[in-house]
């Protein structure tokens, strides 16, 4: 069976009963996925608030009410304590489990963040010919801590992470302009060129992820990251934290057409 | 002296002196205004998820600090006590005061949320070339309840408020175009055409606001509206909540373009 045709629901319930356990890019093909971060709700205002002032890292698809595991907006029929593939439990920013069902840590003072990935800005570059390296190279996207600060908010603050794309020099302003239709999903790039110019020293030493190769011609293209706001949350060591594992992201009903703003 | 030639900073400060206590259309041109609303922090939360659900009649500006009265990355040098020329306070739902000054009202449990309003979209409209019918007659812009509810949060739910602006048919799609550019001051339309479609009876009867002339091959086009947030957060009655005075808006240093997605 070919996943990236199974319907976001299939995906899902598959997920539910054990039987996908592994990474979810491909999956369901055209419907958005997104990162997951579960907090506390007495972190739930100022984490919010730190979203609302950095959207690109940032961009918020859909929140729970306190306590409810189902993200209502975006996937009516799920259920965010199981149908993630891969979860990592995180108590006081010490990662304590990792687990495919958080039903046992789930509690009516949870609230969970549902937040754009670059999946879906991704294939809009594919479906416009723009090359796409690691997924050439079957790795992970090479990821930067920059010198970039995030607007702060409350308790949250921290630097701009950033993932990275080689894009030959006649692409980078069709780049430019077909990830701008998509803030939702991390939008326009934030920065072209020049890795010292935003802190990266070393474009073959990522923090994050693998290096990728660059071909004659071609320009680095940086866009902020979905690891950010995992990071900034860390950092704030909350009692109980649990994100999805790398690459094992929530499957929505939404298009990613959807999300595009025109 | 013209206000529309004064710098934000000049005219807040006129305001904040009590030179200028009327409405603000038109003061220091091409920088935008927004609507205000101060709740206490314990609802911070909910309604803050609320403008996250329903962007179009709720887009968010900036959200202060909890206590602090400066909207830092609006207008730093601003104090949200002091610079809007006219505020109503209001205790469990009823209005008790209209005054220039809020200071005595102000406490370190208040979170100021600053949303973006309709000036900015209507100059684009006259930018372009696209009549604005109030304008031209010298009233308020029409409003009308309509049958489409917003997305709940929390205690927070209620039905969608619009504008309406009269466009000959032929500019029906540029309207649509040049408004879709700033999401962060209502963007594009909710509707265009039959009012009944969206539960509103009468146009010649608005809920808010003046009725305005139709002239032959105008089509009405509905705008969701900065009303909308303060009337959901009425709904509740917060013991105190504080906003704006109509037409009397808070002037960010922000310039209107730099709100446009591309």
């Amino acid at each position: 069976m070919d996943a990236s045709r199974l319907t976001p629901a299939q995906m899902r319930e598959k997920i539910r009963r054990g039987e996908w356990t592994g990474p979810t890019a491909g999956a369901a093909a055209g419907y958005t996925q997104a990162n997951l971060v579960i907090l506390p709700k007495e972190l739930a205002f100022e984490f919010l608030l730190f979203c609302q002032r950095n959207p690109k890292p940032c961009p918020v698809l859909d929140v729970t009410e306190v306590g409810s595991p189902v993200p209502a907006r975006v996937a009516p029929d799920a259920d965010l304590r199981t149908d993630v593939p891969k979860y990592r439990v995180y108590r006081s920013g010490e990662l304590v489990d990792e687990t495919t069902d958080i039903q046992s840590y789930w509690s009516d003072h949870l609230v969970a963040f549902l937040l754009g990935c670059s999946f879906t800005f991704e294939q809009a570059l594919l479906d416009n010919g723009v090359p796409v390296r690691h997924i050439e190279e079957n790795c992970n996207v090479p990821m930067y801590r920059t010198n970039i600060d995030c607007t702060p908010a409350g308790r949250f603050s921290g630097p701009m992470v950033v993932s990275m794309r080689p894009i030959p020099h006649a692409q980078v302003v069709r780049a430019v302009q077909v990830t701008s239709r998509f803030p939702a999903v991390h939008g326009a790039p934030v920065h072209i060129g020049d890795p010292a110019a935003i802190g990266i020293e070393d474009l073959s030493k990522p923090d994050f992820g693998d290096p990728v190769t660059f071909h004659p011609g071609e320009v680095p293209v940086f866009w902020a990251c979905g690891v950010t706001p995992q990071a900034v949350a860390m950092h704030v060591k909350p009692e109980l934290m649990i994100t999805h594992a790398p690459g094992h992201m929530f499957i929505t009903d939404v298009r990613d057409e959807q999300f595009a703003v025109l």
